[in-house]
């Protein structure tokens, strides 16, 4: 029956009401859903519309938990002067089953009490009007009042979730890696927490982290943020980039079947407005395996392309924007794994993989239509003399002596892989721009909360 | 029977083992805990002791997964120099039923392979010695081989998921507010994300953050650091502080249920070498409900005191730890809610109570035996006029035009609270020094890692 459950929901008991008004306490979510009619029940939340005829008075109330509005049916007379859209109200009454072919159950109300009144002719939003996303990110305090916002929230806390999830089956550490001044030494905000996890995974076979990351990025663009949130995960004992890749395609999958099965109404609004293709091919790409290929091979489809590039590809040259979005138009519109990349590309710890002097690294990146690299990752040199040499000729043996020392003491082969989660719910979502899949968006010349 | 699951263990498949040798591999933990003997297994990890004798070599291997070591039974012919303490190792073999009562199952050993040296005359820890957690703490890229601290990332893991999952029960929001230079305009570090989930709470009835918060302390105390993990919920529609304690009780009895149940041994290490009446302590407290007075009493209750103290007690004026520990002792060593705090002591947003011009306010904070204030909390002021004139009387009316907006468009009544995560672990573990539950502890003066 309508009862509350324990735990976060313990204090919908209702220790507010007054004694002889013992009320269930319904999220609108739940009022929508419930099971059958029921009497004195209490929904609170925020007006999105109000319509006043003749003999009856229409409100649509949302609290956050569901994108559907309920719909209350009122005597006129409950109409007052606050009742305004956007509002905070607390409704008290009966849930009765709607005549409505669109919704299960709606509410009368018995009383309508304002909360908290809405000085509409300041709030820069308005009663359906759907408003340009830029125009709401103005307004970083009031936005998760819009449709949009509150849907995205629905679908990052659900996707948040699931990638807990992924990773929570059996040992693992979190960790994250941030510093103030004050240290005695430089400190710096964190640009990954890799280096940490490489520790930790000196001691447990598989970690993960997933927390916020800063980038000092100087673009203006819809793909970054400089304040992120990164996934992170690394595991031990792992001689193979394919192990890594699968993991990486596993969360992918795991976390997106997920989000798809949770949200479906918030996932619909997206893919509805943004992206209407979107779903269907979300579904082939989840049946398939993401698609591979080497560093070398995309270099001759690129050289093979009949389009001009801005930048000539070649060997040994990183790939641009425009080279990752012909790769994956060449491949299909689907996730596509490139591996092995130039030596000289990539960071010192990536592994050698000694098919040529200083050749190619074991590193891989997993790029998505319309967004470019989702995810990068590599095998880490584990050997202690190609670390050693490799830091040496860049002068920073000394400085990472302490990293150095995890190859000295019971060294494992292991790699891991890192996933930006905004760009994850752009890519899923079909949102063109990054800063409307996060709360508070931070960028260059950018920090309005 | 013994086979790797998917998600996250699907790289257990054996991707790196040559197809010949399909052997199953397996954690330490499912070793350990396997229900049956079987022939070809593998397991890696780290070598935490040999001992050879004529007719038998014995080790002790531990991949983080559990406290307890596998014990490999080896022909001494598979010894070899570099098959030492520290060493990371790769043993396939039978697992077989011990014939020790101490352990389930043992590994006889086929072969062992040193994937990883460890030159043990340079490795700070030594075989069977245990160290002091402050000598670990100088070596943070090493210390998580130590049992101590192995034990701490598990629970640290397990309680963290709990939190994730009381509060993961409906519709909810993630944030967390961390910012940069380069923005144009100063930006700072985040304290706390409570004013941010007030802004999400204006849509959303039941928002939750979990990450990193900085403090500059420059307290060199056992309690505090500069980087600390934080749980902060607000919840709106709420007008009693007791259903904002509600809360923080059941999240507090929630977490720690599921971490004295999920991670028992790990447990029982912290609570046996550092705190060991700490068991029976929080089995009684988990059965009662946590004591609650207001400041008033507690300032009547110091004067009462026969103890003398360094700060006396006045009404007017902060508890200071001398008196916060009083005052728990006082209560029997348990949980005690203090509430109902002077309005000069306490920010700007919390609740004035109206018991007389601006003499209390709605804030809670819990303090608990050893560690003082674990959780903070109040119900926020929502009503504009009062918000108003407060900021205005501090100059800070123009700086939060943003968050007085917030009561203007559709107030309700809110409140929430933070928890310390690092200080939550102390508590129930038992363990001194804050330094010593975090995997990278940074605080003034010390930024090692």
């Amino acid at each position: 029956m309508l009862r509350a459950r324990g735990g976060w929901r313990a204090l919908r008991r209702c220790a507010s009401l007054p004694r002889a008004r013992r009320a269930v306490r319904l999220r609108v979510r739940e009022a929508l859903g419930a099971p059958e009619p029921a009497d004195e029940v209490q929904v609170q939340g925020w007006v999105r519309s109000v319509r006043s005829q003749k003999e009856v008075l229409f409100l649509h109330i949302n609290d956050g938990s569901s994108l559907e509005n309920l719909q209350v049916v009122a005597d006129p007379s409950l109409e007052n002067r606050d009742l305004t859209f956007g509002s905070a109200v607390e409704v008290q009454g009966k849930l009765v089953k709607s005549p409505h072919k669109m919704q299960n159950m709606e509410l009368k109300a018995e009383t309508i009490r304002v909360v908290g009144p809405c000085d509409i002719w300041s709030f820069p939003l308005k009663m359906k009007k759907r408003h340009p996303l830029e125009y709401v990110r103005q307004f970083p305090h009031l936005r998760c009042r819009n449709n949009t916002l509150g849907s995205l929230l629905r679908i990052r806390s659900e996707a948040t979730a699931a990638i807990h999830s992924f990773f929570q089956t059996s040992n693992k550490a979190r960790e994250s890696a941030e510093k103030t001044h004050f240290f005695n030494v430089p400190a710096f905000l964190t640009v990954s927490g890799q280096l940490h996890l490489e520790v930790m995974s000196g001691a447990f076979t598989h970690v993960f982290t997933f927390g916020p990351t800063f980038r000092a990025e100087n673009s203006q663009s819809r793909r970054h943020l400089a304040e992120f949130y990164m996934v992170e995960a690394e595991l031990s004992f792992t001689e193979s980039l394919q192990d890594i890749m699968q993991v990486m395609e596993d969360l992918f999958k795991t976390a997106t079947s997920t989000v798809l099965s949770k949200c479906p109404r918030d996932v619909e609004l997206f893919h509805k407005y943004m992206a209407p293709a979107q779903k269907d091919r979300l579904e082939q790409i989840l049946k398939n395996k993401f698609v591979t290929i080497s560093y070398s091979e995309a270099v001759e489809i690129l050289k093979r392309a009949s389009q001009t590039f801005t930048f000539k590809p070649e060997w040994g040259c990183d790939l641009q924007t425009e080279h990752e979005k012909y790769l994956v138009k060449h491949c299909g519109e689907v996730p596509v794994f490139v591996i092995n990349y130039p030596y000289d590309l990539k960071p010192f710890y990536m592994r050698d993989n000694e098919d040529g002097p200083q050749h190619t690294v074991a590193a891989v990146d997993l790029l998505v239509p319309g967004i470019g690299e989702l995810c990068g990752g590599s095998l880490r040199e584990e050997r202690l003399p190609f670390l050693k040499s490799r830091l040496q000729r860049l002068g920073l043996a000394d400085a990472y002596q302490w990293y150095l020392d995890l190859r000295k003491f019971g060294s494992v082969p292991h790699g891991g892989f890192g996933m930006g989660f905004e760009r994850y719910l752009q890519y899923i979502l079909g949102v063109d721009n990054i800063k409307d899949v996060i709360p508070f968006p931070r960028f260059s010349h950018s920090c309005l909360l």
